[in-house]
């Protein structure tokens, strides 16, 4: 071949006969077909998959269609050790998964009691009434066994299939796994059942150890050339993510044992907090609203919000935090500016003079909503969230953001644009509010 | 088979020979298949193939590897007419696609001259040398058409396998469309090439309109069943989705023009809301919140809030719509008991005779913050989201929901069970509170 063309195979690094533990997703659902969602699902799998050292070769995607999903399935099993498959366990005439999935294998579906009385158990105790079709999803081929769903009616399932003259090749040990489609119960099952067990067969090559660390303030591509030559290391890697504001650098570590990956992580932790300072704001599951939280709870200090343009969503992150009570107090929503005089005290004079957009303003919610609060310390945000409202002046994407404190209180201005929108301007506007009195806390 | 059992088939409304217009997605890269990014080259294409009204079964994802691609490339051309690629086209050893996609049928590289002209002097415009890697770009297989690319180096390429005696069975007509994997170049060829080609070929049978309706109050099993005979039908489709509180419903038509296909749908949105009444609250992007607005708005009425267990989602809710400032005022986060009485007026004794989280002080929530803002309407939310806090008598997931308005205020008690955990509690209060309120003002 022309050396022009000659090409490598570059696949992520292998432990043994990867072939053996080789695990392939496949993803069942019309509305993936159709452009209606994003396959989100088969991204956190792979995710999953690479974290644990699992090797990862295909993914797929058929409809809600009974024949191709054979045909995905059978096709499946003579590849790889593992499918997962994700959709279908529902209800309706449309969830054949399960039923598919044996029907691939001869197999006939057998009824388990328990799920069934758990579904009617779940739903009655919202006061609803089990439908029939409710009972389909307790039916699971022979010899399979339940994978529990602690968050959704649905169970799935593992089932190896038994070897039988089918006419086409089953790898030996072909095991089958399902999840439901809806993701908050695809994550609660992998992490309770689903990710032990695929641990405990022995697919996880030695261990991976992962860490998140956060941070606020600083855009991607400066944070990765920051750190450049970390980003080059091989074992343990650090990869950046981008998210709403925030950027992520996930670190992963693989070794023989727990603790060995985590030896190997810490000190790189440490080298990128040195070199990062105060833009890295947490780890793992902190959020800002966490952190802030904990601080001020470590210093015996509460909180209050007065909130115009964000309408709730500092307040809302700040509750999102399960324990956010013993420090956050409450606060303002003050969409309408005859909320700002009636509940926070600006005077309308403020208002007028300066506009509900201004230092001014912003200062005065935060000290009304301070001392109607009795709180230690208070944030206030307003501004223009768009896409109506802007001026040449004040244009779409302005916010002014307070902080009041024993020791007084500022405000700045903030322009995030027009161009995203009007939920990442309030997303934006809730992280910076939150990350200033961070800051501020941190000397 | 058990009746509980039995399926239909509920794929998307076809045209006559959907086998010989279906088409196939299959996207390369190895970072798909690490999770490193989501697939949203796949969803783009598979809304574009939907809105030519052209079949697509089936998605699939292999990383840079020459064998596995080979594989998928000869499966496909015996079920598929047409397959669509991403990624693989660039310079680097890791792209691989248009040399495997030539080997899997057993096809000489040739180059083309005029392409290596064109990226050397695309490249040496922007002052860069081309490197020998570049010239790869230039070489298609025997008998292939260049796909122009207006805004990368590297072009893909229209192919129609010559048949020959390769020991896996081909489509007749069966053919290749290659493209990179930068979204914004895959975008641009489309556009320009890609869909005018699909077009000629005779496989944009038609066009598919759809609509989303959606509903609040129901259980995706028992809505099932109440549309159980709409969701068989074949043109328009009827297909369920459940999300987080809400289910939907998507009506797919499918007709030679976009009239005719909106002709097919009206009668059965129609048909669809006389059976479900006021559960069904909205379509496409309506919101609970941007619909109980609307209504709001029509009266000439305004809306306030006070929240607790929600701490500020309810808010968040409403003032995510653009356009909320004319309905709805703001409200009090009343986080803390204190604020409850500060800042709503809930008298102490109340708080501690029924303790917060009960019909009395709901009510008081909702009376007090009305009063304040002098609004129209309000809403209260009070409950315990958990996972702390919980009683025997008032456990996790008990939330009381006020409304109160020009004829008085009512509350009710909901219990959401602590299983969804505390975001989902949240989110439920938040819908159903928005919820109650809309069926107020339907009467």
């Amino acid at each position: 071949m022309d050396p022009i063309l000659a090409s490598p195979h570059p696949d992520p690094p292998q432990g043994p006969d990867p072939a053996d533990r080789s695990v392939e997703v496949l993803c069942i659902g019309t509305e993936l077909l159709l452009g209606n969602i994003v396959n989100g699902n088969a991204r956190w799998l792979a995710e999953r998959l690479a974290a644990l050292g699992i090797p990862h070769y295909r993914q797929e995607v058929v409809g809600d269609n009974r024949e191709r999903l054979i045909g995905a399935v059978r096709a499946a099993a003579g590849r790889c050790r593992v499918l997962i498959t994700t959709g279908g366990l529902g209800p309706t005439p449309d969830d054949l998964s399960t039923e598919a999935i044996a029907a691939a294998f001869g197999a006939p579906l057998v009824e388990h009691p328990e799920i069934w009385a758990a579904i009617r158990a779940r739903i009655e105790a919202r006061g609803r009434v089990a439908a029939a079709s409710n009972r389909r999803q307790a039916f699971l081929p022979e010899g399979a066994a339940v994978l529990p769903n602690p968050t959704g009616t649905a169970p799935g399932m593992v089932w190896t299939p038994a070897p039988a003259e089918l006419g086409f090749p089953i790898r030996p040990g072909f095991t089958v796994l399902t999840f439901p489609g809806v993701p908050s119960e695809l994550y609660a099952m992998w992490e309770a059942t689903a990710e032990p067990w695929l641990r405990q067969a022995g697919l996880a090559e030695g261990v991976f150890a992962s860490r998140m660390l956060r941070f606020w303030g600083v855009a991607e591509s400066t944070l990765a050339e920051q750190v450049a030559d970390l980003l080059a290391l091989a074992n343990p890697t650090v990869a950046p993510y981008a998210g709403a504001g925030e950027v992520k650098l996930r670190l992963t570590a693989r070794a023989e044992d727990p603790a060995s990956a985590a030896a190997l992580l810490q000190p790189l932790e440490a080298q990128l907090r040195a070199r990062t300072g105060s833009l890295c704001y947490g780890a793992d599951t902190d959020s800002l609203a966490s952190v802030l939280l904990e601080r001020l709870r470590q210093r015996g200090e509460t909180l209050a919000v007065a909130e115009s343009c964000s309408g709730g969503g500092l307040g809302a992150a700040l509750t999102a935090v399960s324990g956010a009570s013993d420090v956050f107090l409450g606060g303002v929503i003050a969409y309408a500016n005859q909320i700002k005089t009636a509940l926070l005290d600006v005077p309308p004079q403020l208002l007028e003079r300066h506009g509900a957009v201004s230092d001014p303003v912003a200062i005065a919610m935060a000290e009304g909503v301070r001392r109607r609060c009795g709180s230690s310390w208070a944030l206030a945000i307003t501004g223009i969230a768009g896409p109506g409202g802007g001026t040449a002046a004040k244009p779409v994407g302005l916010v002014h953001l307070a902080v009041a404190g024993p020791n007084g209180s500022r405000s700045e201005a903030l322009q995030f644009g027009p161009s995203r929108g009007r939920a990442w301007i309030q997303a934006l506007s809730v992280g910076e509010a939150l990350n200033r009195l961070r800051l501020e806390l941190e000397g």
